[in-house]
């Protein structure tokens, strides 16, 4: 178990919708938010097991290792939880990016489409077919 | 209209869920991760039209202006789209506190329930009734 997490993970005290749990991930040094994601009581429970984030992909409906397949996994370094008890607040070192396009974060876009965030790996090399 | 936001705001373009979208709010100077909410056309509409964060409402099932009662509004300075389309992140001016618990931020806990946040009006005082 990692040893900054909680021993003591109670899904069950969270409020969760479909089984599912808000997780806004935010990298611990820059304070930049990454992404958002949902986890189910597996995901968290790996999450806090391993030290290395897990969601449950809606789209895939499977559990999903993140940086799996890119290496650029996000090690968590605190868990936070919000007044209602329905989102978390991942603080991560990530390696890599967090966006499967390439950037540092999802959030790499305006309103307008304007590209303000970071690119730090091309995904092309790195999702190999 | 707030000057620094889009002036084109084409809700139909973002993939909402049941008329929602996430919506991540931070801190734009402290970097903190302060709420998580949800806006529906109209509320970012308002939050678009009027600089001001508004959101809808899912227990009460009515638009919300943050801050309305407690005046710890919260000023827009930029709003972000992630990858997917189906989250927003607005970095904001804070006037006070985000949480009615009476925290800076929403996620002033960690998992094991202890207080990490830093509080910053008395929740008494402020939500008279």
């Amino acid at each position: 178990m990692f040893c900054n997490l909680s021993p003591m993970i109670d899904f069950d005290a969270l409020k969760s919708e479909k089984g599912l749990i808000l997780a806004v991930v935010q990298d611990q040094l820059s304070r930049e938010v990454l992404m958002c994601a949902y986890m189910n009581r597996e995901a968290l429970e790996k999450t806090v097991e391993t030290g290395i984030t897990h969601f449950w992909s809606r789209s895939r409906q499977q559990l999903w290792k993140k940086g799996e397949t890119s290496g650029h996994v996000q090690k968590v370094k605190e868990i936070r939880v919000d007044c209602d008890m329905d989102s978390l607040l991942l603080l991560v070192e990530q390696v890599g990016g967090a966006c499967h396009m390439g950037y540092r974060s999802c959030f790499y876009r305006n309103l307008e489409g304007e590209v303000v965030g970071e690119k730090v790996f091309e995904p092309d090399e790195v999702y190999k077919s």
